[in-house]
């Protein structure tokens, strides 16, 4: 068996715990994992917190090949990432000259002050992130990758590296929808999924616009066992009488 | 000091982490715990994975007062959340004949299979949580509260049990919109917070319509304080030129 490679991912930030900001950055991330080939395990989202992002970010870059982090990478005081990033890996936080420069794309000189000079604090042998979008750079850390929170920012940052990323097996999916409640497929599922180990079906329940149904995603890093196993599920549905609608774009 | 009364929220599901579904709870459960005085300090999403899962509860519920989870109370192979928390906490899963008494408001008697009934299938000691939307039940075991990953069903629960949490002092909170970037307003906003520790100030960057400018919330939970202090961050950017809007609605 290929060795998985896995990616957990830190969002910073009290708006989104304290319900104010919905993040929008989960799904693009994940999505963008999945085409590069790295599955997402897990994420947390931690308050602006000293410690616990530096728990959390020893914690998940010993137990995942990457890290993503975003959010608190600005300039006022509850901006705090990138001390704590340099705390985690015990490396000074340095002032990098070439953070100051791509700050100067943006930043007239007589207003760069101290604050703004703040974004340029990188924690040392850092390799910085291209932020195209308003030039503040992101950074990395050996397998540790520290992103802007504004969504246009953190995409167009995230754009920039995963080509950069190694991954292993890509997932491919493929849905089914079947006119019939979770319990009514339930046993077969379970005996496929029994059966094939070698992919994940996942049974996802809906109710549209009145009318119960099921999606069955199944996905693996076979296509061929993954379009086998998505058609059983559909004959198996079909044998228990119920309507079905495969999937006709090609899985991905 | 007040103790701080504080909640973990565990997201259960594949789907979110292959960024198949985008979550909706998150922000309904930390909107609720505001309310009810409790403050959400982490949240973490986490695969279909047993041990994943029994860590992460084990982890959370020994660190906070509260620990709610989202998703995996279904009827199929993939719903493995009762029997997660059963082994964290080291007791038995037994068929609930309470739970099967909702799943009988729902369900007819010939139509209550085996896979059906694994959703009556509660840890040893739970106390269940109403589902007005579909009767399959969550359940609650000591400071862990299990409901369901449909949003509609997951809101209808959490109403059900929001009137039962022992919450602390509630935050309040305030915006001013200032319409200066954050590199302005940061000096004087790292003063401000350095001078009043007992409220969290946050500064957050828009661009609206090609505008840029700085929304800064000031949360506590003496609401005097709140409004004092969200004041002189207005006052603050007034002096440095900048065009302020305080927020008019009552602080919350």
């Amino acid at each position: 068996m290929v060795e998985e490679v896995t990616a957990a991912l830190v969002i910073i930030g009290n708006e989104v715990l304290s319900g104010r900001t919905q993040d929008a950055n989960l799904q693009y991330i994940a999505l963008g994992l999945n085409e590069a080939g790295v599955r997402l395990k897990e994420v947390r989202v931690v308050a602006d917190d000293e410690a616990a992002i530096i728990k959390t970010v020893n914690e998940l870059r010993a137990a995942n090949t990457y890290v993503f982090t975003t959010g608190g990478i600005g300039p006022t005081h509850d901006d705090i990432t990138a001390e704590c990033i340099a705390k985690a890996f015990g490396v000074a936080l340095k002032r990098d000259p070439r953070a100051v420069e791509c700050l100067l794309r943006q930043i007239k000189p007589e207003n760069l002050n101290e604050a703004r000079l703040r974004m340029a604090n990188i924690p040392d042998g850092g390799e910085l992130i291209d932020n195209p979008v308003s030039h503040a750079p992101g950074f990395r850390v050996d397998n540790v990758f520290v992103m802007a929170g504004v969504p246009k920012i953190m995409q167009a940052m995230f754009d920039g590296i995963r080509g950069s990323l190694k991954g292993g097996a890509k997932m491919v999916s493929k849905s089914v929808t079947i006119h019939a409640g979770e319990g009514v497929i339930a046993d077969g599922l379970r005996q496929l999924q029994e059966r094939r180990p070698d992919v994940e079906i996942g049974s996802y329940p809906f109710n549209r616009e009145g009318r119960y149904g099921t999606v069955i995603v199944t996905r693996g890093t076979d296509p061929a066992v993954v379009e086998r196993v998505s058609h059983e599920v559909a004959l198996m549905a079909q044998g228990l009488g119920a309507g079905i609608e495969e999937e006709s774009q090609p899985p991905r």
